[in-house]
C-alpha cells in the first residue's frame, strides 16, 4: 500500500471478474448481455469483458462511445440522442455499429436528415421510472416507426427500457415485480411491432433486477452496469453481498477527534461524490468504512461510518476501539454509496489489483 | 452559443471581476485577502485575481498546490497536513513560501523531522464547525506550539478557522453571530501567545460571514473561496443577489415530456454534482434554471427547476409557457446549488466569457 498518498480507487479484478461471470452464468448466452460501461469507464475493466465473451457494449454518453470505439465495435448509446452531436455520431457511425436512442419526433426527424451512415435506433420507452422514455400508448411510438420506417440511414432495432424505479423499491419483492412489469410493457409493444419488423428486440437494464432475478430469459438483452463493481447502494437494496463490493476508496488519515470518536480523511464530494443513504443503522451515511490490508478489505463492524463530506474532507464516525489503533498516516478504506459516481471521480486515480 | 455541444460551465468574467473587486473593498487593504483557489482550480481565474491586486492564495491539497506554484509564490494547504505526501511538500516548500495546517501531535512530530526546508505552520481552531481543528483549551495546542518552537524547519503562523457552521445558520443574524464567536475565540488564543510570538495572526475563512459581513477588519486575513462564483447554497444563505452568481451549466436539452411539464437535459451528476437544497418553494431542488442568451442568462421565473440527476441525464421541472417553446437541441441554463463541486468536475469544459 505504500504508493498510495492520495485518495484512490482500489479495484479488486477477481471481484469484478466473479461479477461478471456470475451475471453471464444466468443467462442462456453471453450474446444477450451488453454490460453498461457507464460505471467504470475503464479500458481494464473493457479487457475483462472481453476476455469473459462479451461483443456489445451500453455507454451513456457520445464521448464515451468515442472513448471505447476503438476496442468494441457494437455500442448502444442509451441515452436520447443528443443532436448537437450530430457530427460526432456520423463520425462514430461510420467506424462501428452504433445504436440510438430516440422518443421524440422531433429528434428523429433530424437525424433522419442529418445522418451520413446507417444506425439502429431504439425507442425509449417509460416502464414506471418517469425519467425519459414513451409510454406505450403513447401515438408518438408509431409516428417515430413511420419516420425510421421511411428512412434509408435508420434501422428499428426495437424497444428499451431502464428500470431506475426498482432503486426505490422497498425490497428485492418489489424489484422483481417491477422487472416482470417491465416484462409485460416491452413485450406488448414488441408483440404489436413484430410481424412489421420480424428483427425488433426487447432491452432491459439495471442492476437491481437483474441481479436478484435467477432467470434472464424474458428480455432480448439486458444491460445491468454497475453490477461490475456493486457499492452500497446495491448492497442495500439486496443486489449484491457486501463482500462482492469490488471496489474501495483508499484515503488517508489526517486528523484523528478522540473526543468525538472522529477521524477525519483526506477524501471528499470531489472523490466519493455527495450520493448517501441511509444505512443498516437508519444514519444518513456517505460510505462504509474497511479496514484495509495490502489491497484486500474487510468491513469493519456496525459502528463506523462516513458521516459527512466537504469538498476534500470526510468525517469517519468509528468505535472506540478503532480510534485508538488508528494513526495519522494510516489509510482507511470507504466503499462507496454509488460506485458509478465514485469510479468517475478517481478514473485518474485507479488501481486494477 | 454555436459552440456549445456538451454540459459546459460558462464562467462570466465580468461578474468575478466584480465579486472580488467587492470583496476587496470591505478590506482595509487587499494584502488581507488569502482568497482560496479550491473553488474554481482555474489559471484564468487565478490570473483575474492576479490582475486585481491579490498576492497570496489558499487551496485545500498538495495536488491545487503544486497547480498554482508556478504562479503564486505565497500559498497556503487549508487542510490538515497528510503526512503521506511529505516528498511533495518538500519539493513545494524549495520553491514557495509554503504554510501547512496543524491539529495533531503525531503530525507536528512527523513534520519536524521530516520537512527539508522552512514553512509556516498554522494550528488550526475548530471555532464550533465540529469538523476539524483543537479547541482553544486544548491541551494539545500548547505542545504543538512547544514542538514549532524547537524546530528549524517551522514558523509559526498563528491560528487559522473555518466557520463552516455558517453553511447551516438559519439567517443572516446568525451567520454574522458566528463570525463574531469565532473572531471571540480566535482573539482570545492569539491574546495568549502574541507576547512570546509577535508575527503570529488570526486567518479566518468562509464565504457567507466575509459576504454578509460590511466590516472585515476583525481578523489579520480572509480567506474567501466560494464568493469568486457564488451559487444558489449562497443566495439561499443570503450572501449574495441572484445576479452575482458568475457560472451556469449550459445544457443541452435531449426530451420533452408535455405531459408533465419536463424536460430532459444532458447533464447530470457527473457534470453539476449531487448536492441539492430545499428552494424558495421548499422543493428539492439540484439547481435553478436559466435562459441563456448569448453566453448571458436570466433567471427563467419561480416555476422551473432541477428536479432530480441520474448520471448523465437531468429531470428538469418548467412552466407550461417555457414547454412550449423549448426545443430538442436548444441549450438551458442550471445555476449550480455548489459551484466548487460543479466548478470541479466542468474543469475541462468551461468557457470563460
Amino acid at each position: 500500500m505504500i504508493s498510495i498518498k492520495k485518495p484512490s480507487l482500489i479495484i479488486d479484478s477477481l471481484k469484478v471478474k466473479r461479477n461478471i461471470q456470475n451475471m453471464i452464468s444466468k443467462l442462456e448466452d453471453v450474446k444477450y448481455l451488453r454490460p453498461h460501461f457507464k460505471t467504470h469507464q475503464s479500458k481494464d475493466i473493457s479487457n475483462i469483458f472481453k476476455t469473459l465473451g462479451v461483443k456489445k457494449i451500453t455507454v451513456s454518453s457520445v464521448s464515451m462511445a468515442k472513448y471505447f470505439a476503438k476496442d468494441w465495435n457494437d455500442i448502444t448509446i442509451a441515452f436520447p440522442v443528443n443532436i448537437l452531436e450530430i457530427d460526432d455520431i456520423n463520425n462514430l457511425s461510420k467506424k462501428i455499429s452504433l445504436n440510438l436512442l430516440v422518443e421524440s419526433i422531433d429528434t428523429i426527424v433530424y437525424i433522419k436528415k442529418n445522418l451520413k451512415n446507417k444506425v439502429g435506433v431504439f425507442i425509449k420507452i417509460d416502464t414506471g421510472y418517469n425519467r425519459t422514455g414513451l409510454i406505450i400508448e403513447d401515438i408518438d411510438i408509431s409516428r417515430i416507426i413511420d419516420e425510421i420506417e421511411n428512412s434509408k440511414m435508420i434501422y428499428f432495432k426495437g424497444f428499451l427500457a431502464h428500470a431506475g424505479h426498482t432503486y426505490s423499491a422497498k425490497n428485492t419483492k418489489e424489484i422483481l415485480s417491477i422487472m416482470d412489469n417491465s416484462k409485460k410493457i416491452l413485450s406488448r409493444i414488441k408483440n404489436k411491432y413484430i410481424h412489421s419488423f420480424p428483427g425488433i428486440i426487447t432491452s432491459y437494464g439495471d442492476t437491481p433486477s437483474c441481479s436478484i432475478s435467477d432467470n434472464l430469459t424474458s428480455f432480448d438483452e439486458y444491460r445491468p452496469g454497475n453490477f461490475v463493481y456493486y457499492d452500497i447502494m446495491q448492497y442495500l437494496l439486496g443486489s449484491c453481498k457486501m463482500e462482492d463490493i469490488a471496489v474501495a476508496v483508499a484515503c488517508p488519515v489526517v486528523a484523528i477527534h478522540k473526543r468525538r470518536n472522529e477521524i477525519i480523511i483526506y477524501g471528499g464530494g470531489v472523490h466519493l461524490s455527495k450520493e448517501f443513504m441511509r444505512d443498516d443503522n437508519n444514519k444518513i451515511s456517505y460510505g462504509y468504512v474497511v479496514e484495509l490490508d495490502n489491497f484486500k478489505w474487510n468491513h469493519l463492524d456496525g459502528v463506523s461510518y462516513l458521516k459527512s463530506l466537504s469538498q476534500e474532507h470526510g468525517i469517519v464516525k468509528v468505535s472506540e476501539e478503532i480510534i485508538n489503533r488508528i494513526k495519522v498516516g494510516s489509510l482507511i478504506g470507504i466503499l462507496p454509496i454509488h460506485s458509478c459516481m465514485t469510479a468517475n471521480l478517481l478514473r485518474d486515480s485507479s488501481i486494477l489489483v
